[in-house]
């Protein structure tokens, strides 16, 4: 054809404008495009089946912390969203309403959901009685809407693919251990061991507090721009929305007793986290987990004995249980479909030309480091399978260097501003008092969390605390 | 607590009531439930468990066909609608309408998707250039809403879960044969070889064909009332849409052609149809692929050595691979939760008291003939496996006896009507010519599908071909 496609040039550098090269990653990846509807969002084939190895990674994890998967309605009555109050100011100014139906006005409009919260309290108050009723643990996977004025693919978007989790518990210590038992053995083994990115966790301040909390636990990564992404987060509920829709058991004793509440929740704004941690000048870089295709074994030029000597190699590496697809096309260029599988992420190349068929040999190019290696075919499948270990454990490693590059441990509000230009400030908790939060919300800057200072949780807001803040998406 | 909870009474016997028998299992076996808004459903753990392995198992072979899944946005606009003359018309009435935003009104309302075929081919348009581009093989798992009367859990709801393919390709006859292969590969392979429903297949008359589609084909499966149920559908869409939306190709030549379509389906009515075909006047019979639990472990009086014997069963049972739950609750009663697991279908239970852990045996209950076994320790795990089998095997046996000793072969509508109060009729699809299809209508029964003579797949309507008829959910 001869003729170069309008994406084939370099993406804009990172450094040079990072939003920017973010939108061509997406595009040029075909992760996803911006739907026909303000702020929605199409999911192309290469980002979907991303998200569903996350939703897999993560669903395991949800279903060993004991909760079951269900499913409540997309339409939620307006009425609903007035019973808790904080909760109905958090959400009202987000909200896309239905007003009509069969062809004529509804009697009462009705909401499409921002958050399953209040129509899953309604059905906790009906189902729950009994202590023997408890826990009750229950995910939901799940479309919901949020009006939003600037959006950006995965990050923000009207509509998003998310899980929510709502629990319900005797009492509120075991609420608590259990919003923190999602945020460590589901929120952060995910984030830190399958996604590959370094996770800080900790509490938000009651200002960025989820409207209806009485605390948040967060999952906190840095991007390749030194700003901050919350990537989950977990809420102890206390008894506020049991007693707004008046959820009550027995105990054993026969009082009456209100419920405790969790509810949690992570998004497809995770795969924008993940573009934006590991993704470099020339394109997304997926950890093995979450690649669709861990490596594609790509014939360098047509030909019967070196597309058989492709199909074979891919059938082995298939064999060893690995995610394999062959490229044996004779059209675009082998240049541009290796541009292609490099943008796509696709952490394995494994090219074969006739002088490698007849050396026995193929060319390993690993997309971490596009550092490109010959293997005899003999010991091919050993190498591929070790050149995704080492992937897994680089991204990481990559990932946690650049951030603790760009954290600096500050002593007052005016050097964590100073700090925050580039990436995190870590600064006593206690320098936030007087205003503190303040000044850093006027410079755009906002505490992501707080926390031990030796990075562990802490059950209270004491003054031993440090909190971690900076510019945030 | 003494107190025999409310639910406890036998289920109404289907011979007396069908639809009332078959509320009370959904309610009763924690199934689902209605939503707060009109039509709206909630689907339970359950439930919701059923429709996951129902999911996994057909997007393996949806996946297998070669399609890939994406997401396309809830919100359409509402001019998308008009783009196909047909269709537009087909689903009018049905629609929900967004025309409130943000605590606005809306410039321009949005329709909230009652499918996706508008938004799909809004995109297919815009990524199909080339026939490299093909063919084009896309689902997506969603869920989707439409107006609707009369609703029934499961069946007939405002919303509902489905999987929805789309697909595009070069000739109208590559089109043709992926819409039979997903027919074949996936709806009947799942609908009969994993729910045990025994299916009907073949293509619907004009008059009972998707809006937009040339061709409709369909599996149908006859419920314990002898009703039909549509359990999903693969339409041939031509170039109606592709003409509609503009989506060409340029072929090997250069030129300029339209690309031919389909679009399929299948969405948690098939659960609804689960519950019908297999349920008897004990609640739910779970074919064990289906089952959220081949067997429960039931302690009969709770007690130490019998909490053990039956922890080590259970253990015993699940390193086998199989689905175990150990019910070893001391309350409610033995009898009472023995009846809930029945209700809810689960396929074997194993009974354990402390006579059987004297004896070194177990009760082995089957869910399908409710026959009790004592069976020895050591053989259990052998004779739970098997019993799963034979589970299987009679469930999909028993239903395809029912619906042979209700299907009838007749030569005139008139028979038809009469044999369509009970069950099924087959007759000359001849006999439909002159106004025959109209009489049936106007007796409350339709074509389920019109085939050959043998039950195979028809290419056309020609004279020698058969049509399926029956009262139909």
């Amino acid at each position: 054809m001869g003729t170069v496609a309008q994406d084939s040039g370099a993406l804009t550098p990172r450094a040079a404008d990072f939003p920017r090269w973010y939108q061509e990653v997406v595009a040029q990846a075909e992760l996803a495009e911006n739907g026909p509807v303000r702020g929605t969002m199409v999911i192309r084939p290469w980002g979907f089946a991303i998200w569903e190895l996350l939703q897999s990674e993560l669903d395991r994890r949800i279903k060993a912390a004991g909760a079951q998967n269900a499913y409540f309605p997309l339409f939620i009555p307006e009425q609903f969203l007035q019973l808790e109050a904080s909760h109905v100011e958090g959400f009202k100014p987000e909200l896309w309403v239905v007003t009509h139906g069969g062809g004529a006005p509804l009697e009462e409009p009705v909401v499409v959901r921002p958050t399953s919260e209040t129509v899953v309290n309604h059905f906790f108050a009906k189902w729950i009685h009994s202590h023997r009723d408890l826990p009750l643990l229950i995910n939901q996977w799940s479309n919901v809407v949020r009006w939003e004025l600037r959006t950006r693919l995965f990050l923000r978007t009207s509509e998003f693919l998310w899980q929510e989790g709502h629990t319900a518990h005797a009492t509120e210590a075991e609420a608590s251990a259990y919003a923190v038992r999602i945020l460590e053995d589901v929120y952060r083994d995910v984030t830190e061991g399958v996604m590959g990115i370094p996770t800080l966790v900790g509490h938000k301040t009651a200002r960025e507090r989820f409207a209806g909390a009485v605390r948040t636990w967060t999952c906190e990564g840095m991007m390749g721009d030194g700003k901050a992404l919350q990537l989950g987060t977990s809420h102890e509920l206390g008894d506020n929305f049991a007693r707004a829709f008046g959820t009550t058991f027995s105990d054993p004793t026969g009082a009456t007793r209100y419920v405790f509440q969790t509810s949690w929740g992570v998004s497809t704004r995770l795969v924008g986290g993940l573009i934006m941690v590991h993704g470099d000048d020339y394109g997304l870089r997926l950890p093995p987990a979450l690649a669709p295709r861990h490596v594609v074994v790509m014939v360098v030029r047509a030909g019967e004995s070196t597309g058989k000597a492709a199909a074979a190699v891919a059938d082995d590496l298939a064999s060893r249980g690995l995610r394999v697809h062959l490229d044996d096309r004779a059209e675009p260029s082998f240049g541009r479909r290796a541009i292609d599988w490099e943008r796509k992420g696709v952490p394995v190349r494994v090219e074969l030309g006739p002088r490698e068929v007849a050396e026995g040999t193929a060319i390993l190019v690993t997309r971490h480091d596009r550092a490109k290696t010959p293997v005899a075919l003999a010991g091919l499948a050993d190498a591929v399978v070790e050149a995704l270990d080492t992937t897994a454990r680089r991204l990481y490693q990559e990932a946690l260097a650049f951030r603790e590059a760009r954290l600096r441990r500050v002593a007052t509000v005016a050097e964590a501003i100073e700090a925050a230009a580039s990436g995190f400030a870590v600064l006593p908790a206690a320098s936030l008092d007087a205003g503190g939060e303040d000044r850093l919300a006027e410079a755009g800057v906002t505490v992501r969390c707080l926390q031990r200072d030796d990075g562990s949780l802490a059950p209270d807001d004491g003054d031993d605390l440090v909190a971690v803040v900076g510019r945030a998406y």
